[in-house]
């Protein structure tokens, strides 16, 4: 009872420094991008989320009732609640480009790495057909990568349409091709022969899947493999359509200046049934392993499910559990001064007025700042300070304050130095960034 | 379906933005006095949340089981959280110091003020008996407040303990002490007939109830009124600790540069139960008939109702919702330009390219941008900025760009001019800020 609900879990100052810190770079640059905040509930109607969702999603929904017996659910994603507001408020002035950031929940098997109530961070363009929209959300998450120190990149690109029409070219009857497109996403996981096994139950013979993974497995430049596709599929205009759209995606990506990270992934397909276009995902160079840091792709056909009219749309995903843990690893949060700056350490209660007036005059100049509270010993206070990775301690004694001055602790190198009351701030901005 | 649930609502661009503006001051100052952020689960044992609440407030929890059956509620506020946090984390350096900010549900009716889902943000110092803890989250509340443009408050603050010494001198039973000050903190909702009525059914005589309450519409200067508790409750220990307690708040505040705008009003109560000590409500000044807009106390009991050692605990809430309201009625958010501020305008599709880098540039400039991606007329183009409230348009046309220039047009008064390619930069750093 006193543990938070399974799947869950409390997130302590340490931790969430770093994760407001992410937060806040991805806020930053989306909204540089023109990307607008939108705030929906953190529970839908139960009818709503089971319309977009495949059976795996919705047996992951929290569902419950209210005191009204009104079936609800904890969101899934972001995107659902978003596709809701655009099919309904048809005020919104198109192109539409929103952000969102907040916890969404899956009742999913808890694992070291794998949590029930998750953060998400969306980019997406609504009311855009053009593959501009898809290479700006990219464009926006590259960015934020950047921003949080990331330095290179492997973009992977694909168009379900092109892998759509790959499949159907096996043969394979249309009801089933978004099966075998959930088996091909599993290349990674399950290696070629699982693929090809899956398949087989699809009706594809081993033979034809082989080839097929040949095809999907195909490396290169991007450019060239396209071209490849194209006379492949030139039998199939929703194929072709795909690989238009991947070559706008390309020219578009290199205005924006991150043409050189693209690979186009033939097998990439992004798991959730909904995309209809370009799907893509950003790895982080030399952490490929690690898997993808966002991702996301178009899907213009969810708005209209929702009672809206027909509706391109295009957004990216950041999940922000992960992209914290990566920049751990990579000591990406190393020297960010996060924490509480500065201790003031009254050394007795008479001066205890002054060192409140002090504190006063730090926070005001944008100093986090604490304040002894607890009328402790001047060790005490040290020790504490230094638990708390405080990096100045103002030193406030009465003889001091006597003389008009404070004395400044240097919580790395231990040196101090007394300074003129009036002086401190002035010394303390040159010390403290 | 369509709609949010009951009780819920979206935030549309315009609203966000002004939640987010208010969310981030508040977030600036939490974070210059050194509280620090906290994560918690948006839902918690169902267990734990009933053991904080009293009956009315478990009534309205969204109550719900996962799927192994184990019982949980949505969270009604960010306190019970911190508290099972406090007792089971050992490690914490106290003072712990923490901030949280986030959504809560509770299952009220709605009305147009009232939701069932809204966000608070709290400030909250866990292990300092002293009064400067209750000083200082109170002086973290005035400063936030100050930072949103509000100039004058009136700090509402009391003790319970008082309250409960002046309910014992009627001679009621310990027992109802807790209703009585539930009757008497609903003094301005029922009025004085009204609490009178309430207290005989608890066997407080009118008389004697009409003098209670008297005594605890008492107004005058702060320490004039706690020097006359103070005789008259000479006899109850617990009361004149709570006498003690609020001149403390009072010396305290004169440090913090506060003390101005106290008054102590002995029938104020702040509801909830779990109060033990000082309790405190900030109006803004010519709003007060809107009532409080943050409101706080100390709760020393709660921690080791969750199995923690006894600590001593105060915070501080303000309840988003309302002040974003207040905000707006007050004009607080004319001339913000909280939106984004420049629209790119290509003029034919072969200086796309060069808009994209264009728009780049001033993204990363830290200017929020937006890029016309429908390949519309300039004539549309100018409508979407003007609906967008974009405050310049940069137009890309085909000869400026032969020639190495740019037009930027100010979107407020429609002049409009032609720059150097590489002073655009420049001057629209020097124009929009």
């Amino acid at each position: 009872m006193y543990q938070p609900p399974r799947g869950t879990r409390d997130f302590l100052p340490e931790e969430m420094y770093k994760r407001n810190w992410v937060l806040d770079r991805i806020k930053e640059v989306f909204g540089v991008y023109g990307f607008e905040p939108l705030g929906t509930p953190a529970f839908e109607n139960w009818e709503l989320l089971k319309m977009k969702s495949g059976e795996d999603v919705i047996n992951q929904i929290y569902y419950f009732k209210d005191k009204s017996d009104r079936e609800l659910g904890l969101r899934f994603d972001l995107t659902t609640s978003l596709a809701r507001v655009v099919a309904t408020h048809r005020e919104l002035q198109m192109p539409f480009k929103r952000y969102a950031m907040g916890t969404v929940w899956r009742y999913e098997n808890p694992s070291e790495k794998r949590f029930r109530e998750f953060w998400q961070a969306d980019a997406d363009t609504i009311g855009v057909s053009d593959a501009i929209a898809d290479a700006e959300v990219l464009s926006a998450a590259v960015d934020c990568l950047k921003l949080m120190g990331f330095e290179g990149f492997v973009i992977k690109l694909n168009d379900r349409r092109i892998l759509e029409a790959f499949i159907l070219q096996t043969g394979t009857e249309k009801g089933l091709v978004l099966e075998a497109i959930r088996s091909v996403d599993k290349l990674l996981k399950i290696g070629r022969d699982g693929v090809i096994n899956e398949l087989s139950k699809l009706s594809i013979q081993p033979e034809l899947a082989g080839k097929l993974l040949n095809i999907l497995s195909r490396k290169g430049a991007p450019i060239d493999i396209l071209s490849q596709v194209e006379k492949e599929l030139s039998g199939s205009p929703e194929g072709l359509k795909g690989c238009e759209a991947l070559k706008y995606v390309i020219e578009y990506a290199a205005s924006f200046d991150y043409a050189e990270y693209l690979v186009v992934e033939l097998s990439l397909a992004r798991g959730l049934d909904y995309y209809t276009g370009p799907v893509f995902e950003i790895l982080a160079k030399g952490y490929e392993d690690y898997g993808s840091i966002a991702g996301g792709g178009r899907y213009d056909e969810i708005i209209n499910l929702f009672g809206g009219e027909t509706t391109p749309a295009t957004g990216i995903s950041f999940g922000i559990e992960r992209l914290v843990q990566l920049l751990e690893m990579k000591g990406g949060f190393i020297g960010k001064e996060l924490g509480v700056a500065i201790l003031v350490a009254p050394i007795s209660d008479k001066v205890k007025g002054e060192a409140i007036r002090i504190a006063q005059e730090l926070r005001t100049a944008g100093f986090s700042t604490i304040l002894d509270l607890l009328g402790r010993r001047f060790s005490k206070q040290l020790e504490y300070a230094n638990k708390k990775h405080v990096r100045k301690v103002v030193i406030v004694g009465e003889r001091e304050i006597a003389e008009g001055c404070v004395t400044i602790r240097d919580m790395m190198t231990g040196g101090q130095i007394t300074v003129n009351r009036v002086k401190l701030l002035e010394h303390i901005r040159s010390q403290v960034s």
